[in-house]
């Protein structure tokens, strides 16, 4: 199964703001979205659930098979797990027979999954903003990664998006 | 005067290693080391003035007039100038009639410039790398910024430079 980091930051490396933020364009959303809708999963930490759920993002994105990695148990239906590591968030989408697993958040649970090198793949949509403070795209963790250039095309005259393979 | 910020980063936005390395490709180097040379001048902070000079990073890079924002005096030449502030930095150069200024870090010194506005275009050389931990582009600050992408281009196969201009 190919594990996909996919996320939007600003120039300077943040997925939000320290209110958590995400003033995004809509081309940059409607990517995002169109590559849920391909891959059908999203694994998210307990922050970034609460989030989406609240704002009602998980409809909008064509209610993905939902993994939230969390040592907490909390009420979920059959459209949705809870794994208590990144290992078993994968060991539950492969089980389900999904092709591609998609990593979206938080910085903690990024992090997490680099830190493991669980990642096969990083998309990166850089919006044309800095933000003086932040949520970084990884949470301070003790890895390093290379990577390789796959791509970086336009998603709008703004926004680019940067697409590496990690190369292990 | 146009007032230019260019630094390297990793894809997750740190322009060095928490122990200052900065592993940068040779493409990278030489892309700075041109751009250096055509501006003739640098502004940087202490910090990353002791650690060019301790590797003998100004005459690769053609000698540039070089002013140092500290508050601290310390010995120097006539090619080499301490300012007080952001400000005064741009106030030397001007004085010396110079088109164009060059902010090269670290990221204390990029944030102090981005804060009072003084940036007018950015050049990120993205390098295909994460760190875990590292040293931030701008330092946390009170100050957010919308961008225009002005070109993204790559200096080699795995690295790409983007362009922005800072829209004001």
């Amino acid at each position: 199964m190919q594990v996909i980091l996919y996320m939007a930051t600003t120039v300077n490396g943040y997925i939000a703001k320290e209110n958590n933020e995400t003033p995004w364009s809509d081309e940059e959303w409607e990517s995002f979205s169109k590559f849920v809708k391909e891959i059908k999963n999203i694994i998210i930490g307990k922050n970034t659930y609460d989030i989406m759920n609240e704002s009602d993002e998980f409809s909008k994105i064509g209610n993905p098979f939902t993994v939230v990695v969390s040592k907490e148990d909390f009420a979920h239906n059959s459209n949705f797990a809870i794994a208590k590591s990144p290992k078993e968030a994968l060991k539950i989408l492969k089980e389900k027979r999904f092709a591609k697993a998609l990593i979206a958040g938080g910085g903690m649970l990024n992090s997490s999954f680099m830190k493991e090198k669980l990642v096969d793949e990083i998309y990166i949509d850089v919006e044309p903003l800095v933000f003086g403070k932040g949520i970084k795209l990884f949470s301070d963790n003790n890895f390093d990664a290379k990577l390789e250039l796959v791509e970086a095309k336009n998603l709008s005259k703004n926004t680019i998006q940067l697409h590496y393979k990690i190369l292990k």
